[in-house]
C-alpha cells in the first residue's frame, strides 16, 4: 500500500526563506503562493546535492530534458510527443508570454477563461495585448459564449487546464470543442498545463495536444515546477505536435532556451524519470488533504461554499456569505491566515484562494483559525 | 599568504553537466562558454546545500538582496548604493532586454561597443532595436566616433564595463565621457556590469553610477553570477541611483522579478555578504592563469598575438596570421580545443576568444594541441 508523504513540522516550514514563508511574519499562516510543504522526492534532493557537491553550477545544455519529457507524458497521460518537439525555457510565465509575443500583435485580443490565475492578466499586458474574457460558467467552458469569441477573431485563446484556481479538468469532449472551434476560425491555443500531472484521483487529465488536430492550433507550456515543488529552480517547456507550430517556436528569441536554470532541468529530467512513485504518493497526500479540509468547512466553517477540485492543491472557497470583494480575504488575515483573494483573479465577489498542498498541523491550524475569526 | 584555490580534475569536470562540458565529446578540451572550472565558494556551497536538504525550493522573495547587493558595492567598489533601488531580475540578459524595451521603440538604434559579447547583438533583435555599431579602437572607446554616435539620438547605449571579449576596464575619464555626452544629447546608458567583480590584479574597476552625475541617465545591470559560477541558479540584478531611472524600472513587467531564482537568490546574498575571501581567491587564480597562458603562447604559439585583459577570464587572441574568419576556430576545434570564434562578437577577422577560468592542466593541454595543430 502506497503511503502518504511524511509532513514537515511548522517550526521547519518557518525556515523557508521562500516567498511564501517569508513573505508574512510569524503570527501568520501563509496559505498563499502555489508552493507546496512536503519534503522535495528523494531522486530530485540526491539529484541537486549531488550538483551542488560538484559544483555544477555553469548554464544549462538545451536539449537535456526531451527524453524526460516525452517518456513522463507517455507514461502519465498516453502522449506521445515528439521530443525534438520540447523546447525549454525558464517558466511558464516567460514561456506563455514569449509565444504571445509570436501569435499576437500589440493590441490584439486574447481569450481568457476567468476567475483564472492573477499573472495570466500581466501576462497579457506584458505582450501588449488585451484581455478577452469569457468568464467560466460553474467552473466549465461556457460554449456559446465561447463560439462568440472566437467568431469575432482573437488572436489566441490561453488556455488554463486543470484551471487555477477552480481545479476543474477540462474533459475530451470541452477539449474536442475547443480543437473544433480553433480549427474552424483560426485562432492559435496556448494551452498552460502546469497542473497537469496535479490531477487528483477520481478525474483524469488530457493534455491538449494528444487529440486529433489539436497540435495543428496548439502549444503546450508545461513544467514539472508544481507537481515537483522546484519554481526555485526555473525551468519549463514548450511543446509543439506539428510543424506549423514548430515553425512558431522556432522563431524565439535565442536566449529564451538559454534563461531556463540548470539546477531546474537537472530536477526536472529527474522528476519526470523517475519520479513517478513519488508523485503518486503526493497526488494520495493531496487527496488526503482535500477530504480533511472538506470535513473541516463542513464541520468548523459551514458558511463557505466548497466544491473540492479534481485537480491542483487549490481550494478556491465561495465566502460570499461573509462579505464582497476583499472583506474575507481581510478578516482571516486579522486573524492569522493569510488566503488569496478571489478579486486578484478577475472575481468580483468575496472568494478566496487556499493552498492545501501543506501539512495536517498546517490546515487544521488555519482553519481553527479561521472558524475563530467567524 | 592568500593560497590560489584548488584546480578540479578533468575527469571531475568531465562529469559537469552544464552546457559547457556537455556541448562537445569526450576529445574536445571546451574552452569556450563563460563558466568557470573551479569549485564554488564553501559559503555558496553550504548555502545550497542547506536549501536542498531543507526542500526550500519555491518562488523567490523579492528584496532578499538588496542588503548583500549595497555591502559588497560598496566594500568592493566603494560604490554606496541605495538598496530599495535594487530590482532583481532573472539574468543579465532579460534585464537588459526588458530595459531595452523600455527605453527603446522598435526601429530605434541602440549605440553598441565591438568586438561584443554575441548575446549582445541578439538581446537587441529581441527588443525590436537595431545596432549602431561604434567599433573600439584598440580595445578602448572611439571618443570622436561616440561623439558622432551620440549626436545623431540614438535610443540608447548598452555599455559593457569590463569589456567582455577584450578584458579592458574603462577607466573613470572614459566613463566621465560617456556620462557627459550621454548627458548632454538624453541618451540613457544601459551598463552591464556582470564582469566588474572580476578585475584582475593591476586594474581597478568603476561602477557607472559611482561617477557624478552618472545616476540621471544611467542603470546597471549586474550579477554575481560570472564571479561566483552561478549562471545555473538565475539571478541578477538592475540597479539606479536617481528618481528618474528608478521610474523607469518601475514600469518593468510585474513578474520581472518572480523570474528570478530562489536558488540564484540565495546563491548570490551569501556570496556578496560572506565571498570576499574567496573571491580574492579566485582573482589571484586567474591572474595565475593570465601570466601561464601569456607564458605558454610566448613559448609555444609565437604566431597569436595576445593582449591579457584586465578583467575577466577570457583571453581574446589575435589569431590573423593564421586565417581569416572561423578559419583558427576550424584548426583548433580538429586539434581538440573549442574556442569562440570572433566572428561571434562582430570581428570579421581571425580572432578567438579563450575561457582561461580552468585548471593548469586544462589550459596546459589545450595550448599543447594547439601547438600541435600549427
Ligand atoms: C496556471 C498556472 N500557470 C503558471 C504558473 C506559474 O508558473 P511559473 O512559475 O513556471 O511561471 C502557475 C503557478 O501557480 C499557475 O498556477
Ligand atoms: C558581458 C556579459 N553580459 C552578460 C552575460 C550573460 O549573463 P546572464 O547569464 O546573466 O544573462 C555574459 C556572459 O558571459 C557576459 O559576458
Amino acid at each position: 500500500m502506497t503511503e502518504l508523504l511524511p509532513d514537515e513540522p511548522l517550526h521547519r516550514l518557518r525556515e523557508r526563506r521562500s516567498a511564501k514563508w517569508q513573505r508574512y511574519g510569524p503570527d501568520v499562516l501563509p496559505l498563499t503562493i502555489a508552493e507546496m510543504d512536503f519534503a522535495l522526492a528523494d531522486v530530485v534532493k540526491d539529484t541537486l546535492a549531488d550538483a551542488v557537491e560538484r559544483s555544477d553550477t555553469g548554464y544549462v545544455m538545451p536539449g537535456v530534458l526531451d527524453e524526460a519529457v516525452a517518456g513522463f507524458a507517455e507514461r502519465r497521460w498516453g502522449w506521445r510527443l515528439d521530443p525534438t518537439a520540447v523546447t525549454m525555457t525558464l517558466d511558464v510565465n516567460a514561456g506563455v508570454v514569449e509565444l504571445l509575443r509570436l501569435v499576437a500583435k500589440p493590441g490584439d485580443r486574447v481569450v481568457v477563461n476567468t476567475p483564472v490565475y492573477p499573472p495570466f492578466f500581466d501576462w497579457l499586458r506584458e505582450a501588449g495585448t488585451v484581455l478577452h474574457e469569457v468568464p467560466l460558467q460553474d467552473g466549465r467552458l461556457d460554449r456559446p459564449a465561447m463560439e462568440r469569441a472566437f467568431a469575432s477573431r482573437p488572436a489566441a485563446f490561453l488556455l488554463c487546464n486543470p484551471q487555477n484556481p477552480v481545479g476543474r479538468v477540462h474533459t475530451p469532449d470541452e477539449l474536442r470543442f475547443v480543437v473544433d472551434l480553433a480549427t474552424r476560425h483560426g485562432v492559435p491555443v496556448i494551452s498552460d498545463e502546469i497542473h497537469g500531472p496535479l490531477v487528483l484521483p477520481g478525474a483524469t487529465f488530457t493534455p491538449l495536444l494528444s487529440l486529433p488536430g489539436a497540435a495543428e492550433i496548439g502549444v503546450t507550456v508545461m513544467s514539472a515546477s508544481k507537481a515537483f515543488n522546484l519554481a526555485a529552480l526555473k525551468c519549463a517547456m514548450i511543446v509543439t505536435g506539428s510543424p506549423r507550430m514548430r515553425d512558431l517556436v522556432a522563431a524565439l528569441p535565442p536566449d529564451t532556451a538559454w534563461r531556463a536554470g540548470h539546477f531546474g532541468a537537472l530536477a526536472t529530467a529527474a522528476a519526470y524519470a523517475h519520479g513517478d512513485e513519488w508523485l503518486d504518493r503526493l497526488l494520495l497526500t493531496l487527496d488526503d488533504r482535500r477530504s480533511r479540509l472538506a470535513k473541516l468547512i463542513r464541520d468548523r466553517l459551514p458558511s463557505i461554499g466548497w466544491r473540492p477540485p479534481e485537480a491542483t492543491y487549490l481550494a478556491w472557497l465561495d465566502c460570499r456569505s461573509l462579505g464582497s470583494g476583499d472583506e474575507p480575504r481581510d478578516l482571516f488575515f486579522d486573524a492569522g491566515v493569510a488566503l488569496e483573494p478571489g478579486t486578484r483573479f478577475g472575481e468580483d465577489s468575496g472568494y478566496l484562494r487556499l493552498n492545501f498542498g501543506t501539512s495536517v498541523e498546517v490546515l487544521e491550524l488555519a482553519v481553527d483559525r479561521m472558524a475563530r475569526a467567524l
